[in-house]
């Protein structure tokens, strides 16, 4: 605010300057360390370190290569993109059995998972099973994790539908809808690659634990129900994810004439699949179970309702799944649409949600089996992945959660299981679809029931509370965002929440007093250590913040100067020696410091000085000192800058 | 992530563990000052002691009074809302002398100032001059600064015009569009009393300084922008407030046919106007003469305008200007009107800046003439002076910079002066609106031109280009913000860049390695101080955050993992003493450290274990020392918990 007008009028504060200046002390050799340190790097030059840094990775990686024979630089790169070209090359048969295993029982679980979860998404259930085709395969050769399965998951299916059908009702317009779905996958798939490209992992980091398994917790509730629609035989159902309006669905419903075989057949089967995994968690024999018993489901189900005809009785069945491979769907992408900008946002919605899924649960098996998961490589597999996905009838493919832990539990090696598991749906894509006739829809709503329990993490919850209640309050924010809002707002609530701490807590004004250790040189924090003691006619304060900016600057300068007057009061009680004659800030915390932050530290120091105390720094880190030196703020306060409180507290018995 | 079904399977983890456990060492006494701090206050207990602050304000206050004789306490509580009564009682005539002279000098600012803010408003320009009389003598008898001069001022007069206009068109309903700005006024009002009450002063601080000088200079060019309808005397002006709209419409009334009278008059008082300041400058005795300049140019000009009767030759006049004083506006106050939410919005965006200005201004002055400003105090004084002022036909008033500093010149010694100021103001409206019937309006938008370049600090952007480049963005954000797009847009940039510098700052991911000074125990940066030597088999680390929280812990663990793999490769070429034995984390720039954090450090732990390396933790704080004990953390690290870094360097020694 034109500043500059009014220092105009600063004649007499110039003459306090220049009389201090003459009294800059001689400084002891740390001091001049302090003082002569280089000059830190510009922020450009930062910016240029961050960009070389980025690329480097991969001019060093080239440059390994050089000098090599051409043949095995083309393998090497080969390699590097295909990790595939370097596991294969020792894949054994006994790893073969075990990957077969595992990858036939991760696909008794994809099948009818893949079709319940593509009715989430509200397609037809043949995509469901074309996305645990094409993305699996693409990942095996790409990706570098050995556990993680691919294909459709919940959370992506219902994030994907809540938002598009915002757009076009996928009732009237299918076919619409689907264009639009295929457009917001490749975007996702462009968005993934992208960050991965980039190294923009950190991207991923910016969902904080404590707001994911909120919002998980909330999406499973909310995925359950939905499979309220499917139990009860509903045909009129709300287009909105929220609690209240499914609830209210639901209950309109039940006052027409409803069919209760429907809800019946759903829960029994779902009582079955309870059971079967308990009874896989006390024997752990056992293990396929639980993991074959949605497979079995399904299959008695179907056979059921084909021998009763139970569905003339009004038992709602899948009828026609479209067999075949999958169709290329290229000429289904439309860049044209004018909800083009509307669905590159859903794209990187959802593949932000998408990485965190696959990349947390990744990165979870990969420390359990000791190797480590390069996240910006894995962004760019699960691109590809999702960027081939969406050509060849895909919507958007991530790690599951579920399926991950089956496939890990069954004793999986490579990504071959994967492999496995894409040719089985791939036959029964070709063959069985016609059997899936006569599976009641109730049997898939009971299957991804049963998936959710294990997206709900009370335990997880609990620690969250102990350790940290504002990250609780992320956590409990995105769940009820979810069930109440939608799933947009929950996430949006969760990430709000995160960085309204993060800024609460940077420029919160907060300041702490030193006292001095008994027999160490240590300056410390007098709450912490009750048994500092402090300095008299010292006061020594430490910012608990780690810049000096704009909003904390003044409320921090300001608190200083009332705890002198506290201070300076507190003390006439006791004795008279209690003259505060010397103020020091311990800058160690102090990572930067703006404008704002030097105009105070100024006007502090300008009170200081009125009143006769000195103001001395101690420590500063290195931007903090650069600035303090050009902008003179050093020479104003007679270079009274120290390497250590102690030399400070030293100083003020000097003079 | 459901981790916890994860973690089932860590059973070899805690084999780790356990065997760990055994090996933890006794400590040092130090080491269990860090480890027997007293619990840190609950997040409960803060929010408890923050509002018992705040309210203690009052109750300290209160009890100060109590034991004292009634009518003290009466007086007593009186002179604290009304400081009047305070320096009022000690007034002599030598300080009205002062003031006198002082208010009639920024009377005659004020009067043509006034009429012009209100065309800028866009409304009739009686309603500046009443804002110019209730509100300074309100702040006369509340406020307590000394030298700040109320009434409407160019910056808050734009900002108002520009949002209300798109709820209501200033031109088809005045009478409408005048309901909203009362309507905002009181919101804006009751928002200043509010901030002020809740002792929420930081607020204000949130328009960093940098966010301001950028702001107030776009703000001035389009200003200066709107002046160009009346010096060209154009009819049809655009509503758009941004340089290319404002340029088009200049451009279209060029080419019709246009009366250069008004041109010629503005731009030859303009002038005057300049050269008065220039001499004001160079004899500072004739600090009166720009002063009183603008009210100069208004009587000459209508005097010519009168005698030549200009008007009927294409002259735009300022016409028939309603006497009298302030009529009650409180049934002109809409509560029911549909714009009600959008107005509280404008209400708190112009209650900010209005803010801004005044406290900002006060505070240099104050702080140039030794005494302190109570910012929330003041707060309440502005917002029960607008309140009060939209009860009485005015619109928002503040501080106004230009007047302030007038008045400084002028040698006011109270607020009296606002009296004196006020009280010239109810004369003219009283008896010489008639007179101002031949103002041509090309005057008074040269005066408001005149004002400007004490907006455009162009010295001040200088030195926050040189002292910090974000802010500087930050600066030039708002600046580029207003002139291109709107007022408010160009605020809402400065904040968004403001923020964003705090979150980008506090969650970079950026670590430094420490080294020992040479002959100290102090461990420092060694690019920061380029004699610290590192200790062979040791990195020590230090987080540049005062947080390890979900955005910067994955990072930051990778990193010091990089790290530590880099040095004892580089190592390996030198000696073969380099393989690190010991990782030290100097933690004491940790105020905070939130689940991800602890998560992340618990990973870094288990790779560093794996590898035959240990982690030690150095000085953390108390909030983190904490939640690394709740979460067990410390006993994972066998207790290698230390208060400085020597002593843990020592403890690789040891063992």
């Amino acid at each position: 605010m034109a500043l500059s007008a009014i220092e105009s009028f600063k004649v007499e504060d110039h003459v306090v300057v220049d009389t201090e200046k003459n009294n800059i002390q001689e400084h002891s050799e740390t001091s001049k360390w302090v003082l002569s340190a280089p000059d830190p790097p510009t922020l450009w030059y930062q910016i240029v370190v961050s960009v070389r840094n980025s690329i480097s990775h991969y001019q060093q990686w080239c440059s390994s290569l050089r000098g090599q024979h051409r043949a095995k630089v083309v393998l090497s790169f080969l390699t590097a993109i295909f990790p595939i070209l370097d596991w294969g090359h020792n894949y054994t048969v006994t790893k073969f059995r075990n990957d077969l295993l595992a990858g036939l029982t991760i696909a008794s679980l994809c099948i009818p998972q893949s079709i319940g979860y593509a009715t989430l998404a509200k397609l037809d259930p043949e995509y469901g099973l074309y996305t645990s085709v094409v993305p699996p395969l693409i990942y095996a050769i790409m990706g570098t994790s050995r556990e993680i399965a691919i294909g459709p998951v919940a959370v992506v299916s219902l994030l994907l539908s809540s938002m598009i059908q915002k757009l076009i009702d996928p009732v009237a317009d299918p076919v619409g809808y689907r264009k639009l779905v295929f457009t917001a996958t490749l975007f996702a798939g462009i968005f993934q690659a992208a960050f991965g490209l980039l190294r923009l992992g950190f991207f991923v980091d910016f969902l904080s634990h404590a707001a994911i398994v909120g919002f998980m917790a909330g999406a499973a509730i909310i995925i359950g129900l939905q499979q309220l629609k499917g139990l009860f035989g509903i045909n009129h159902f709300t287009n909105n994810t929220d609690i209240i309006s499914v609830m209210k669905s639901v209950w309109e419903s039940v006052h027409h004439p409803w069919n209760p075989l429907n809800f019946v057949l759903g829960c029994s089967f779902f009582i079955f699949i309870l059971l079967t995994r308990l009874l896989g968690k006390r024997n752990r024999k056992l293990y396929w179970l639980p993991a074959i018993s949605p497979l079995i489901s399904v299959i008695l189900a179907t056979v059921i309702v084909f021998v009763t005809r139970a569905d003339k009785s009004g038992v709602n069945i899948v009828k026609h799944i479209k067999g075949g491979l999958n169709p290329i769907s290229m000429n289904e992408i439309e860049f044209n649409s004018p909800h083009v900008g509307a669905l590159a946002k859903i794209g990187l919605v959802v593949a932000i949600v998408a990485l965190t899924e696959s990349v947390s649960v990744g990165r979870s098996f990969a420390s359990m089996k000791g190797y480590h998961l390069d996240g910006n490589k894995e962004m760019v597999s699960l691109g590809f992945m999702n960027i081939i996905g969406s050509f060849t009838s895909c919507y958007v493919a991530t790690g599951s959660f579920s399926r991950t832990v089956v496939n890990f539990t069954a004793g999986c090696e490579t990504l071959m299981s994967n492999i496995v598991m894409a040719v089985t749906v791939i036959i029964s894509l070709l063959c069985l679809t016609k059997l899936l006739y006569f599976t009641p829809t109730a049997i898939l709503a009971s299957i991804i029931l049963s998936a959710l329990p294990g997206l709900i993490d009370i335990n997880e919850g609990y620690k969250i509370w102990k350790t940290d209640k504002v990250d609780f309050l992320a956590c409990i924010g995105a769940f009820f965002g979810v069930m109440f809002v939608s799933v947009e707002i929950g996430l949006l609530v969760a990430v709000a929440i995160s960085f309204m701490k993060i800024i609460f807590l940077s420029i919160g004004p907060g300041i702490e007093t030193l006292g001095k250790l008994p027999g160490t040189n240590m300056f410390c924090d007098v709450h912490q250590y009750p048994m500092a003691i402090k300095i008299p006619g010292v006061v020594i304060v430490r910012i608990k913040s780690s810049m000096l900016c704009f909003s904390n600057a003044n409320s921090i300068t300001e608190r200083v100067t009332k705890w002198i007057t506290e201070e300076e009061t507190e003390g006439d009680k006791e004795d008279t020696r209690s003259i505060i004659q010397l103020v020091i800030i311990d800058a160690s915390n102090l990572v930067s410091i703006d404008t704002s932050g030097i105009a105070s530290l100024e006007k502090l120091h300008k009170n200081l000085v009125s009143s006769g105390k000195q103001l001395a720094i101690a420590n500063p880190r290195w931007k903090v000192i650069y600035k303090l030196k050009t902008t003179n703020f050093v020479k104003r306060i007679g270079g009274r800058v120290f390497l250590t409180v102690g030399e400070a507290v030293e100083s003020k018995l000097d003079c």
